[in-house]
């Protein structure tokens, strides 16, 4: 297939919808991102990468961090895990503290802050005051890439801004759901939300999951293959917030999206996508990413289903 | 592969905890059925089939009908179909009003009780007093078998025991999103759970949905390959009701359970799958059924991830 | 204390808001009513009664009916009644059905919907199918009037859009909290419902609930002093569905408002009064009744705070 | 009456009951108290006193503080005071989170944590740094006694502890309905509930709520005359968190509660009255305390119905 042209193709389709979203503004550093930025990168087994747009932009990663966090925790915690944390949509907001009190704090699943923070509770556990370096490593690594860091004003905005995950994780240490000092548990996960990455960094950095754990180009494994799945079958129910269905519905790939408008994504045993646009539609995902990666598998045929 | 082989691994592996589920016995008729039954079915796409078991015992296929209604009324109204019912997973227990109203009476998706309702409401709008005899069509046509029916002792007992579903469908006609009569609609909702079909028959009914909505056999086409695509993502994302994310990480499969103790699933592009034990777990699923289809996968490597 | 002179000027004063209500439309028959009209009536121990405006105009009682039927129920099932229905505020909209969900199909009053209904069912499990003409009865005795009916155009429209109301008994009777026959039920319910009475009548009706359940002209006995006591305290903290607090706040007096635009209200050991204006505020109680039940608290001092 | 008879009499009935309930233990501080104490005092307007039990022993006032503040900032912000919180019952446990995101950061009324903590950050932003001191002489002056402090082990641990309250007071800061810096809000509330208080010093402290805002001994005018009455709906509606129906219906009078087993009540333009026993119901409110002033009103016939 001629993956070029078909990118090229699609930047040229989602190009009228690129400043119908709203940019996320919650955080100053957030909101000055230009909204008709576009990028769209793939990464093939074979080492060969396709991109169209700012593909070496970089962007704030955000929700995105958590496909990594996950991936650590699983990998550490596999037996345990699922104790503190469910794996179930959730069927609500993405920062809905609702569900969280009826269900004890224990989050419905890593993808929603709740579960993630938890997730970096776990990590804190564990690697103690090397726990973010230990993140940023994990990155580095299944990225293959040593350029990786985290913005510091974001980083420092959203711990500013940060009340709602604060209730959140107070919530959850009532319910004695955190095991480390909440303000240590937050640093951490206010900076990995805060990591930058671009685009075609991005995509390479997925590609592990496609492939059943196993880095295809440097044969480095990172989960068992049972584990990647986990990871894969939590993308596809719970990776878009209250639009998990709907993205499963249109795009039907495994996928995550972030507020700082990125969206990786990948096809189980063929590629990993990452499309980044900041404009984001009503349920917090990128409007002309969530466009581009339904043309894509239209014009690919590549689902799962 | 020795697809015989696995299933009668698979059949040895899940007897000790055949009697460990609960028989659901909301309704008399249902409760009678014996706990030990086992079957499971595998249809290929060249004709062959796989089976152990008690294959050819009817059971009712209760909310494994919903997969048949959504698949005729996703083929006659694709544009509005999603403004009457969602795509999104419920995220709380099958047959919660909550959520209900508050989304005003639009119900989370098509395989909740209150969505299938609304689908069996759209058909009655079509039919008219013909409705549930084109049900029991379709079913026939993807079946390629004229020898299906429903159960009216089961079908009186449900009408006669269905209070909450008689409070869903009210709820909804107060926000009026049901259109017919209501005691019209809940006769034919009330009839398709009642219909009866054994494994090696659901196994089969389930193959045009596999093959992008054609029957890979009679070569008859269903669906367009977008509705089917549609019709599995739901599966996927919503099949198991507030399980339907640990269904997706343990089996990986597109699938649908009915409290009958039925389950159908998907191999995309391979072949389609029925399992049957009527003893279900506290989520309402087969227990030995998710048990069996998660070790199919397992055994197999057949998985959408 | 020159209560005719006080009316006079509450009259006056609320004219310029009679007509800034809605009028409850849900039934055609209830949407006729002219916005404009206006009544207010004091009964007094002595037998002194006191009233401006269309005192004589007959009006559906609505809810206000819920005062009767609980009195009625107490006074037979005082052990047992608050095993069915509680007697905590509600803190939703009055015809919520998550709460009900979430507490078992136990409401959290009698003077909720839903809690009515259970009301109603167990009147009818003593007095059968003379359950509601025993309604009847019992309001033209506190009335000291045998001149009072019921609406059957009214009536008839309650039960052809109450769907709401059959969501809600629908599941309590699946949580086996109504154990009659729903259309019986509901047959009574929407009758009680659908009673006229004149602001005139319903002010000298409440006499007995302000003299500890004596009438204080005929010396009948229709209370115990703790049942009325109770029947009191219910009506200031639950009378006003989710204004109940607000109406405490303002008022100060316990009352009871229905969506025909009537309310009562008791001064214990003092009077009874009755106020009807049928333009409602957005909680669903008379606004200019509301209002003119305040200014007679403030004009007269009459509190019970 | 002889009050101090009945007062012997209530302190005879309740002693069975003392020890049946719970200890509030979720700080040590409070775990430590001795649960067979009891306490119950009366004032009257013409300075009489009368009282049982251990009437001089201090105790947690805890949230019998919330009368104090909101009368404090009722007198300041009376017109502005609602928009920020509201008066209407909770109708859900005391620390939910739900109502509090389902109505965009207002609590439901004054006498919930939330909606305490938000008239706490009201007089911070009056008071500043004094904020803390000017309560304290608030309780000095309606008191009429300068021997009022609070406990700082309490203090310090309800900090150490107060993940719940943390979790309140963020999400309101994040819909913007807390204005100053969280722990500044935080530490004058955490020592505002430590505040230590014996039964006949709390006895004479609500004396001029019971008289219009007037201490009916000194003449000292705290409230006008509305806005006394306007504590005192708020005390029989909301004043015993999800048991405020139960309190009125069972006692009849307006009341406050705290966790520390101290529970305040007025006889309008009669007396005031606390009564102190630390085991607590299920509902978190005195068990034998509420006992106490259910025997108190049936036994004096003074109720507000």
């Amino acid at each position: 297939m001629n993956y070029q042209k078909i990118l090229q193709e699609i930047k040229d389709e989602v190009k009228p919808i690129l400043n119908k979203g709203k940019i996320a503004d919650y955080i100053p550093a957030l909101g000055r991102v230009n909204p008709s930025h576009f990028a769209m990168s793939l990464s093939l087994f074979d080492g060969r990468t396709f991109g169209v747009g700012d593909v070496e932009h970089k962007f704030s990663i955000q929700s995105i961090s958590k496909v990594f966090t996950y991936s650590m925790a699983i990998s550490h915690y596999e037996k345990i895990l699922h104790k503190r944390v469910g794996h179930e949509p959730s069927g609500n907001p993405f920062n809905s503290l609702v569900q969280l009190e009826y269900e004890n704090g224990i989050p419905r699943n890593p993808f929603i802050n709740a579960g993630a923070i938890v997730i970096t509770d776990m990590l804190n556990s564990k690697y103690k005051e090397k726990t973010f370096s230990k993140i940023l490593d994990f990155i580095k690594s299944v990225n293959n890439n040593q350029n990786i860091n985290y913005d510091k004003e974001v980083a420092s905005s959203e711990a500013e801004f940060g009340y709602r995950n604060m209730a959140l994780v107070n919530m959850m240490k009532s319910f004695k759901n955190i095991t480390n000092n909440i303000e240590d548990v937050m640093d951490i996960y206010f900076k990995q939300c805060s990591i930058s990455m671009s685009s075609s960094e991005l995509s390479r950095a997925m590609l592990f999951l496609a492939n059943h754990g196993i880095d295809p180009i440097t044969k480095a494994r990172f989960l068992t293959s049972s584990q990647a799945k986990r990871v894969s079958s939590l993308m596809l129910t719970c990776g878009h917030y209250d639009a998990s269905g709907d993205f499963a519905f249109r795009v039907g790939l495994p996928g995550k999206s972030g507020v700082g408008g990125g969206i990786v994504a990948i096809v189980p045993e063929h590629m990993s996508i990452c499309v980044w646009s900041p404009g984001l539609n009503s349920k917090g995902n990128s409007l002309a990413g969530t466009k581009a990666l339904e043309l894509f598998t239209t014009k690919t045929g590549l689902s799962i289903f």
